[in-house]
């Protein structure tokens, strides 16, 4: 099966018929499902098949005579946010399978191992933060801290550790695993519309936005929505507008920045009540880490300043801060001489590439997007585009592994 | 027991521990325990409870040669907003039970039947739908439309009415039960500080101002929140913001008038993701039906003018309507008469007694609430003014059942 019929394999998994495109949160039922569908997959090709400490799927093809040293990994996610793309994630995975199994077909010769990686909770659609399973990894995420995080039905990922078969004790670093990785290469769908513009359908990464999570909460007064006078509130939805309004128009002022406010919560959320409290999600990017922090520094005196307008309180604390990264210059290079024709591409997305990047020599390519469409049910690729993707994997795979 | 001492035996049925206060839909697990608790209590009492066909519960002191027809009933309701406070509705029930009790007790000559009425779902917050039970039971909702309604789990009423002991075919209007009332009194905490500024314990309702709740839903385009260019995106939170501020902004020109924004829904709601759609449900009221309407009218037009404007499409629509309501002038006169130190008070909350009182007499009473806060946990009313109104209620109940 190729990348592209595996796809067409999972693609009744985890649908969401409410919001269109899929939902598969990590450990949730869809995406255990994928989970089990990858080792068996992955098993079919002969890949021998791991999970690591964090929850990390590890399918590997070893070298003939070689240890699990010195190894090159493939490789993305399954988990999805909430109704988003069949792509962002599992093209990185099915990818790295058939590359895997191509290359083990051909029976090039290995000096290192390869494995195909699916790290847990790269989109943090359940836990809130992003690249959770890498973060934990590489020893950037403090486990006692990871343990703690709680998600909406306020299940710790502690307990959801348990219950899937991990030790919460040992989640964390796993530096031995770490000084094993000679290279990763993860391959992603691309997530603008950057090789719609240059005509090509594969790119190699260069950098990823400094990016950041943070969390505002306000607090007016609940009341009742048909006995309270207009002028005798503090609704903190109000506020909340004017907020959602200074995020964008504060953003706008900076090029090439971001700043969205893609989910808010009302409490009690009620329709015949003034809220008392609303959570809202704030993410910002820009490739200067000095810009973002400049942003957000802009967009919590415009919050305070609104909140106290309305008197309403107001607390914003950040979830994650991801700066930004700039890929290895010689790896990048490599991969160039390896695919001629690739063009060069930063993205403002996240990758686990991204954490990685900062302790072993780390790569990304992107597949053409043909409507730039991405985390949507829009999100796209073509089976011709997919099959390039693959061919050059390979490429830089067997270079890499030689 | 008392009124107040019941309300200390439920003090711990529902609680919220997220919203703080109570979270009673109707037939959750809280509310049947509620249920079960005031079908014990009454039965104690001597009391005979009954259902009727929309899943209301009926606790009847009968007259000892009376039929149940030419009855007077009191009432109110169990299930509550989320994180609402703990008198909405449970005070007017346990004041009836009160009532009807000491009223047998003091073995009063009843020429009619007295009833204590618990309507379901009369907050409207699991389908949506305030008054769901009253209005099924006067015939003013199509029970075909009820058991289509859903809750957000996806289950209908039809379901949920079923898996509780209803006969969803039994639905609907009720004209036997109707034409056996001769009066309906409800006793509720005041919604507003009307008898703090007035400095009286209990009032007579003379009015309820016209209200209803509107369902506005905005799309515009989902997409990844670092990939996505400011300047490029339809982003429908934006306009959901605005439409916010115009909401506040055109209610706040019409004196008495109000409009507020309680609930919101981002779909799909990730922090790294642009919306693709937003749903918003809004509360409208004021004392002039007309006035309602030019105002809905008006917020109408700023909403498809601000969604054009940010490139996204948006579709208002009527959940529900109630008129204003004028108590009945006879009833009204005769409580005054009866509680001579009883001042008048209008309300801008909607309420079974609203639902009745255009097919059968009806009234209320209003227990003072130290803060005006209703539909929050900061709800209240002293243990004083509660007994000040079971006496209230016992005087208007003797009066009218003899």
């Amino acid at each position: 099966m190729t990348a592209v019929q595996m796809l067409a394999a999972i693609s009744e998994i985890g649908r969401d018929q409410q919001r269109g495109g899929y939902s598969r949160p990590v450990f949730s039922e869809a995406e255990l499902e994928l989970r089990a569908w990858f080792t068996r997959e992955a098993a079919s090709r002969g890949l021998d098949v791991e999970v690591d400490r964090n929850g990390a799927l590890w399918a590997w093809l070893d070298a003939p005579h070689g240890k699990r040293q010195d190894v090159v990994i493939t490789g993305s996610h399954l988990d999805s946010v909430p109704g988003g793309g069949a792509y962002d994630g599992p093209l990185g995975v099915v990818s790295g399978v058939d590359a895997l199994a191509r290359i083990k077909e051909r029976g090039h010769p290995q000096r290192r191992a390869l494995a195909v990686v699916v790290f847990p909770e790269e989109e943090g659609s359940r836990y809130n933060q992003a690249c959770l399973g890498s973060r934990l990894m590489v020893g950037e995420l403090d486990p006692q801290k990871a343990r703690a995080l709680t998600d909406a039905e306020g299940v710790t990922f502690a307990e959801l550790a348990a219950r899937h078969g991990l030790d919460p004790e040992h989640l964390g670093a796993d530096p031995e695993r770490m000084q094993s990785i000679a290279a990763f290469v993860e391959l992603h769908v691309e997530q603008g519309k950057g090789l719609v513009h240059m005509n090509a359908p594969v790119a190699v990464a260069t950098s990823i936005l400094g990016h950041g999570r943070w969390h505002l909460r306000l607090e007016g007064e609940g009341n009742h929505a048909g006995t309270t006078p207009m002028d005798d509130r503090r609704d903190p939805m109000v506020a909340a507008a004017q907020i959602i309004l200074a995020v964008r128009e504060e953003a706008a002022k900076i090029p090439d920045a971001r700043a969205t406010i893609g989910n808010l919560i009302p409490v009690p959320g009620g329709t015949n009540v003034i809220a008392s409290a609303v959570d809202l999600w704030m993410d910002v990017r820009h490739l200067d880490d000095a810009v973002v922090r400049r942003l957000v520094r802009a967009i919590e005196a415009r919050t305070q300043a609104i909140a106290a307008g309305e008197g309403c309180s107001a607390v914003m604390s950040e979830n994650s801060y991801s700066p930004t990264v700039t890929f290895d210059r010689q790896l990048q290079q490599r991969m160039q001489e390896l695919l001629p024709g690739a063009p060069l591409l930063p993205t403002g997305a996240g990758h686990d590439a991204g954490v990685l990047s900062a302790y072993v020599p780390s790569a990304m390519l992107f597949v053409r997007n043909p409507g730039g469409v991405s985390h949507a049910p829009a999100e796209h690729a073509g089976d011709a585009d997919i099959e390039e993707g693959v061919l050059a994997l390979v490429t830089v795979l067997e270079d890499l592994s030689r």
